[in-house]
């Protein structure tokens, strides 16, 4: 009985009523290193806005970009200045097997609340692989199984999921596939949370979402939040369309990264893969800020333009 | 001037020349680490059979489930026992900029002849990304870049791949594209290696092609060899079908992981989230063997069919 | 502003109000891991008996041979846990001035509410290198100066102890080199901590030491609670010796590592180079154990002799 | 049988033979990275000037201020440039037994001739936890055990050493305790280097010293090796006492940090928690350098006095 953990430990009932969870964008020092200040000012956003859980180092938060200790570290952070007030998600996952069963260890030891799992992308692996995988690190805690075949390459099956869904800690589904599949398992009390924002509103009140986890609520929690609480509104979400369009226009977190830099949240710093979207977008993303209301966005700067001079690309991080 | 360092580095066309290339298959103990005896074993079969470089720690090789430290001591392990008869190739990418960087100095510096840089899967990134990525490392010395969608998400298309190709140290390209792309790129001088074992006859012999970097070369690189060096023979090529197409029955490299078990050449253990092919298919290749000849394939003992007990699956390594 | 991890971030005034710390052990699991069951079951004894602080990772707690993200896991994990019950002071020192920047700065991130540091042992430096050293790490939060020549081969000397003091952030020295030089830095208002258990009481009633940093209390918190809280006790001081001593006959944390063994406080686990005392000395354990009364040492099961070949040594960990 | 790696195993016998043995220095580039090029260029002069071995990464090397990773690429590169030429011996040493074991493992795997091992400094253990620690890592190839209770605050007592000269891997002690106990080890037939340069004349003429693993001889190789191969020489030995004195004046690698840097052969580049000597102890080296003649040093470059803007001093590298 590892006691004072398992005290702790977060029902994974909590994991399935959350609606709104947004992948949070990790903001960095001229340097290279996590830039916590910033990093404390936006999940307070996030709280401040709605939001009921962060995930922490996901694709959008470039953990793929962090050495584990700085991975685990962020997690531990995290639960340590807000989690009394929202839940942590940590992205443990890896294609390494090894990995995530040493990070989410980690996690769980630091006090996340739940799991963030992906299939082996890049190295793939059989049926039988993802299975085994999956069953290395679902013994330790709520986990969220995340399906991306546009990042990974590969499916999680609905057979393989259904297998997992077996697990008492298994809380649910990232899923990224679409509405359909996203039915195929909400018909089974399977929950869901849609993993694309420009579907998370049809998602949630026509084929039975959960909720979302969100790219575009970093920047817009609580309209974002209004799309997971307050009933169907296609108009609203109509409405945000545009800005959810110019994010991923590119992979993400490139929009992201290059929107809260404009908008005054986090330094101008990208972590190389990644480089900001070009001038004419730059300039088209304030636009959108001014049509949707700079009000409802994140921070309280005036959205500018920025140079190109004004980014700083880092190799050595 | 590194003058020791540069005294001894490959030329680029020393690469370009490269017929036969063996993604090397990593053997590992029964507790996990690397079986460097079998190892060593296995890259001496693999020049004994012809073939002219390994590629050490792809995804064939498992790269993607080494700690770093692993990856480039077996990077060094391999030059300090093979490099002055076999060209060694590090696969030094990674979709992390500050990863591919410092394992590619390191790379060279332990003395790789060339470097096997990917496009960042995973994260995936803008083609001004993909960009910056390669050219943080292409100034190292000579490097191969590989193209393989189907694990990356994400093609890299000819328009970046020719500005990579004005890099004085851009020896060619691994593609996985096909035919027709690979044309494009040898119609234009560029050097390719297919990444298709069941393409790579046709690839060499109708489309311009220099060699392969061959999985299957691994299990016979005799054979293999004969494909690339001795003409045209599409009745060898039609003889090896079954046996490259049972390969890659699923993500490689279980088939192949399977296969050098049987032949008693690696210990039958198995990093998660990789796990064997199932009974029926280890009897269907000790068949293929058979009809192929023993005599063709590494190692000199009986090919056996293993049971589901004598094989070794582990999550911490 | 690092607003929410500067909330929280506690007073240097609290730590220097510390009596009793204890330089917590590290318990493993039979493969060498972290027993987090049984650390969290012996910091709860600590709580319980009296104890103010652990030492996170101390020479105690064989941080030398932990790999850093195991560490600031098990500083986070201690935070986690136990943050506001006591006092979670991280052993982020090193000899190597980045490790010990890298570590401090993930130490507080996480949430502890002080660093141990240690001056560079084995490779050692001049004095301004000392300072410079210090001076790296000084700027991060709350620190403890730790001395202790008999480990690190060098001596710090008053002079760069009292320009440290200067520090807003430093909180007092755990000093090993006797009485005198403790007298000499609380007649300068500068707070210590007894390293040496065989000294505390002196050290705290007639040198003017704030408390002991503790190994003994590991195993009788309440017995040397006593001593720091409840003034001048020779006869129980007296009493306590044979323990002490018995517990610094080899190198610490040998002894203890033994008697929480014996006491079924933690597996029999060892990670070399710490091998157990041998028989006769475990014998002597138990009969120390009954003299001072079981009732007064962690633990409520039986002590016991342990054999030979119930103690699990481990090189790979 | 590990055929390739065991076929190129360096014969204990020609470890044992070897007269001059440089622990050589590692120069940094200005971000705190191994400076390569002035380090090929180092141990060439070294080969230049007679030395028949380097240590890698010992602590004159600063590898106490290594990652592993970057240790093992260190010993992989000197041996991949240098090792036909001169013998490579790694300080894969720990006081974790762990990494000594893991270090040493990549070491050899890497092609490195000889290993260097340190008893558990700063943790310290018992006699038999002396022997279990080294009895871990003895049986992986060739191995210098090395005593410098200066630094590790603990003794390597010739009943341990005698118990480890058992092994036939054991090539020899490095000794720094002094003449007599070099004595009792040549009388006993056991090699013996001594690890202290104002010693190392007499150690090898009077008392049976088969050599010296030196500091001095990154700068005067040729001398150096002068008292090593040419017999007695207690005039030449008189004459380079000042420069010695001078160079151990503060922990070394401090004074052999600040020569190099004002000879020009690395820059002036120092990690923390070293830093250079002060102005004066810098002039007075100049003087020594050119009574003893400026031709006997390294590098063709005029001996300068620094200033202190010169120098950069990293606490991140």
């Amino acid at each position: 009985m590892r006691s004072y953990e398992v005290k702790n430990r977060t029902n994974v009932d909590d994991i399935k009523a959350l609606r709104l969870i947004t992948a949070i964008k990790t903001p960095y020092l001229p340097d290279g290193r996590f830039d916590l200040e910033a990093y404390d000012a936006l999940v307070n956003m996030q709280i401040n806005g709605g939001a009921e859980a962060v995930i922490v180092g996901g694709t959008t938060g470039e953990g793929q970009l962090m050495s584990w200790d700085e991975h685990i570290m962020l997690i531990g952070h995290t639960v340590n200045c807000f989690g009394s007030r929202i839940k942590v998600i940590g992205n443990t996952g890896s294609n390494s097997t090894r990995e995530a069963i040493h990070a989410t260890e980690q996690g769980f030891a630091v006090g996340m609340h739940a799991a963030l799992h992906i299939n082996p992308y890049y190295g793939k692996t059989s049926k039988e692989g993802m299975i085994a995988h999956f069953e290395s690190v679902l013994s330790m805690g709520p986990a969220i199984v995340y399906n991306v075949p546009s990042r990974t390459s590969q499916d999680i099956p609905p057979q393989v999921m259904h297998s997992l869904a077996q697990s008492t800690n298994f809380a649910g589904v990232k899923e990224c596939v679409g509405p359909e599949r996203i039915k195929q398992y909400t018909d089974n009390n399977i929950v869901v949370w849609s993993g694309n924002d420009d579907q998370c509103h049809d998602s949630r009140w026509l084929f039975g979402a959960t909720g979302v986890i969100s790219v575009t609520s970093n920047l817009i929690p609580g309209l974002i939040g209004q799309l997971m609480f307050k009933g169907k509104n296609s108009s609203l979400n109509a409405k945000l369309m545009p800005l959810i369009e110019w994010l991923f226009q590119e992979p993400n977190p490139i929009g992201l990264n290059t929107a809260l830099a404009q908008l005054g949240v986090a330094r101008p710093v990208f972590r190389l893969p990644y480089v900001p979207l070009p001038l004419e977008k730059r300039i088209e993303f304030v636009r959108i800020v001014k049509e949707i209301g700079r009000e409802n966005f994140v921070g309280d700067k005036d959205v500018q333009v920025l140079d190109d001079d004004d980014f700083i690309l880092l190799g050595r991080y």
